[in-house]
């Protein structure tokens, strides 16, 4: 669920202002105010895929493994957020009651276009944060209207 | 939710499909083996935004009002699945106990910041359905893979 990009962006953020300490993953959970063991899992899958170097025992904690600026923001979102593998509890079924040819056509095939283009417009949704790095969501922590302002571009 | 989407457009492919007759809705909800009340709130919500006639009765039923090729699918897509009001319940919160001035920058506007990320992600997203009717969607059903040669269009 979308909770999970957005711990993961809080944390590396988190993990971006208190460089070059370590920051350990109860200190992070204090500060998000969110369950450590969800932290921790968070944590791991960052860790997993090189945006973290972490250390455990006594003195352990997690620092960054990059800048911000190459972690890319579309990454983060396939990581924490997964592309939906099976759209059919979204589709309507197949009606084999059905017997005239015109509605049996669309009963037949409804599941496989209703399936393109729920994952045409995925992709295309997946592509807008792939615009983006852990940079621009930094900026626009800064100085609102970043993202806003892209749209605009996008448009004209 | 994605289902309400689905059954919208495959009650206005079958009505399109009997035309010029009267479908009750039962007899939408037997073809497309779904619950006919909820075949009959989403009659009502493409009824009240004038897609169908219906009249009610014992020789009751309902007829499309416009072509499909007249019918935008992002309008659907808007009409069945409104648009989310507040991410709040994805975004992690404010931090009252985190007294270092970076990091509490971080938590005072991450809200603000994901909030506008999420939400021009969502007018991006809905742009795609707007790009297309009805017609696209039936054209697909005819012969599979009218999206997925749009998607390649795009990228070209």
């Amino acid at each position: 669920m979308k909770l999970d990009f957005s711990v993961a962006v809080h944390s590396l953020l988190y993990l971006d202002a208190h460089r070059p300490n370590k920051v350990s993953s109860r200190e992070l959970a204090q500060s998000l105010h969110l369950n450590p063991v969800m932290i921790r899992n968070i944590l791991s899958v960052l860790h997993k895929n090189g945006y973290l170097i972490g250390t455990v025992g006594k003195n352990g904690g997690y620092q960054l493994e990059k800048a911000l600026a190459e972690m890319n923001l579309g990454d983060l979102y396939d990581l924490t957020i997964p592309p939906t593998l099976s759209y059919a509890r979204f589709i309507t079924g197949h009606s084999q009651t059905d017997d005239e040819v015109q509605s049996s056509e669309i009963a037949a095939n409804i599941s496989e276009t209703l399936t393109d283009l729920f994952t045409v417009a995925d992709r295309q949704y997946r592509a807008y944060y792939h615009q983006f790095t852990m940079a621009d969501l930094q900026a626009d922590i800064q100085h609102h209207g970043h993202f806003l302002a892209k749209e605009h571009d996008l448009e004209s």
